[in-house]
């Protein structure tokens, strides 16, 4: 069988899957989630001895240290995803939610009624976790996942995979409710990416340049993210503590994820007070900085931020700094050079925190909280299936109610169109 | 300059007014509508000056009597679009609405706010009335629109439009906020379309062959609809008249729209009762009829329906008609073979029209009423920029609610992540 076909076979089991899968009701997809737990605990040791199998593999082949941690399971990362999937099957099911309900003037009764996306296909990096957490959250929403993980972690991947398949199977749903591609070939990636008329959406998680291979190869609409080059603007209202230990927060907690600071604004009047304690701060812990020009009058030391820096996500302990004039110049610069992640302001000025929150057009808007906090799991939505950028559909962590679209419901007694 | 220019300068032009548009408050955005509803009055003469010329090109140009009649504005027409611009100024601004917000149990207020998309681009056919439709639900939702519209209507478009940017101007908004492209370079459109960091949204509305080319070609996600293969299911416990009229009517009122049937699917109790009256009243009403081999056999007169029959949307007088054993046959005829556009149920049966409401896959899912009512002005959305067959982001009618997209807003005092 060529690679084309493998890839309709693929496409065509999760489409037969999805109308069960898409109308069963809320207790029997808890039933499923029920069970991916339980199976989870009792079969820790197997899952275990899979993940090893991929540590030995990674070592051999001296993957990075952070990329094998990234792998690599263990009793307390077991526990976090059971309790992942408790948290999910205590969430409200949003399937067939509906609102807007009018009468029209011809006595037609109107409304929206959320509905399951459909077949979902998602594609991922390292962390093993990620197939619980899509998995979860795509059965508990009516959705068909079809799973495309990273090779490193294949045998994890594997064992995980089946452990769903069997809780759909025992549930009483079609084990093609969850797919996974035991495959690391690109082609047939490729391939899947072409058949819009099985697949309803993709969603691709990890570097940008997975993503972008995604995006310019998909048939099928993408939800992505490409980057996060998150922002933090201490106004001149601001608390210094709070706004020390906050910056500190976003920047170091951990530096490589997408929701880390990466350019710190301070307004004018704080350069003398709260921006010397702040860069010290940021100096014992190990980050490297770089200033604007009025950052390097006062602090000669730091180096030269260009213009490069603005755009740049560093994903390590590296931050832009730059004093503003007023919270107008901030906004524009998060415009200008930001990328619609996560982006905060600090103050206790009630107008200034809701013009900062109407202008900034970012996916998360935060006011006197760490970036970091964006994120399906902070967020209260159990898990997330990826983060969108985009502007359409949603923006930031995917959780169920992401996972659907409403449809339009209409109850007439009989009018017809004049 | 060349194309590729031409097109950044529409995007940034676009992109620039974007912040201002986007947070413009309701009672600023209802005055250009305003100012838009009395110009087009003042301007009538003007307004159909212009059309005249485009008339007098599709006259000479021999285009079909159809397609002049799309184009050509009178009296009435205009009427009905001050009375569209006017039913926008009276929705609800959806913009600013906030919903879900909850506190975490780490004090995080959490909540999602709905904003606008940003820059879309509208890439339309004949009709110049879209012009205004699309622009009237764009400003008042928040959005910056790019219109390209059909070259039929090139002089008609371009008069609207000025009226829009005057309007725009007048209310102390930047013109930009509505950008017409003057120009039938179907290179610039292509140019356009690879513009993913200034343009958020693309929206093609027209034929087929339209709508496939901008999805090839776009980076830019696209909401868009094929075609409209729409079905009605005539059920055991249908009331007789009403399904007469309502099947004639899906049919009949307007072949050539999207949301006219294209299938009857009959349960087979009803073949000697209530199909010979239908058959005989789409008969009379000069609709071609092609059956299954059931309705063959009950009517030898009738055409054999082919299997591609089953998928084709006839946008004329021309019917394909199927017998079916129950419920579920007609759900998985829709599933196999629909468009997921509109589908109808008639039935008195309670439970048998809620099981067709929840399994049919649809962006309009209709009991005992015609589908030719999917349209942004029936649902009571004053207008619509398009419909939605995609199943991300919306489905059906695109109104007011449907050109905005939730972000997160989080507001703290002063929490950092463990």
């Amino acid at each position: 069988m060529d690679i084309k076909e493998t890839a309709i076979r693929i496409a065509k089991r999760a489409m037969s899957a999805s109308p069960t899968i898409r109308t069963a009701n809320t207790k029997l997809k808890n039933n499923v989630l029920q069970l991916i737990a339980e199976k989870i605990e009792q079969k820790k040791s197997e899952v275990l001895k899979e993940n090893e199998k991929d540590i030995e593999i990674a070592v051999k082949n001296k993957l990075s240290k952070a990329l094998i941690d990234r792998l690599s399971l263990n009793d307390k990362k077991i526990q976090l995803m059971i309790e992942s999937v408790h948290q999910v099957i205590m969430l409200t099911d949003p399937v067939g939610e509906i609102f807007d309900m009018r009468t029209r003037p011809n006595g037609l009764k109107i409304g929206r009624m959320r509905v399951p996306i459909g077949v979902i296909f998602i594609i991922y990096e390292s962390r093993p976790n990620v197939t619980i957490e899509s998995a979860i959250l795509c059965i508990k929403s009516g959705n068909t996942a079809i799973l495309r993980g990273g090779k490193e972690s294949m045998n994890t991947n594997r064992i995980l995979s089946e452990i769903i398949r069997e809780s759909l199977n025992e549930a009483g749903l079609p084990k093609d409710g969850l797919i996974f591609v035991d495959s690391t070939d690109r082609e047939l990636v490729q391939e899947l990416l072409l058949l819009e008329n099985y697949i309803n959406l993709v969603i691709p998680r990890g570097g940008e340049s997975l993503i972008r291979a995604v995006a310019e190869k998909s048939r099928i609409p993408v939800i992505k993210h490409y980057k996060g080059i998150c922002h933090i603007y201490v106004d001149k209202d601001a608390d210094e503590s709070k706004a020390l230990e906050l910056c500190l927060n976003a920047k170091c907690q951990r530096p490589a994820t997408c929701n880390a600071m990466e350019t710190l604004l301070v307004h004018k009047d704080l350069s003398k007070s709260f921006l010397p304690k702040m860069v010290d701060k940021f100096i014992s812990s190990g980050v490297e900085l770089r200033g604007c020009p009025k950052t390097r009058k006062l602090f000669p030391n730091i180096s030269r931020a260009t213009e490069e820096d603005w755009h740049t996500e560093y994903l390590d302990l590296i931050l832009s700094v730059k004093i503003v004039e007023n919270l107008e110049e901030a906004i524009d610069h998060i415009e200008k050079y930001g990328s619609h992640h996560s982006d905060g302001i600090i103050t206790e000025n009630y107008t200034t925190a809701w013009v900062f929150v109407n202008s900034v057009d970012s996916a998360a808007c935060y006011v006197n909280a760490s970036t970091r906090f964006t994120d399906g799991f902070e967020f209260g939505l159990g898990a997330e299936v990826g983060i969108s950028t985009d502007k359409i559909h949603c923006r930031g962590p995917m959780g169920l109610l992401e996972l659907t679209v409403p449809k339009w419901i209409i109850f007439g007694n009989g009018q017809v169109r004049e």
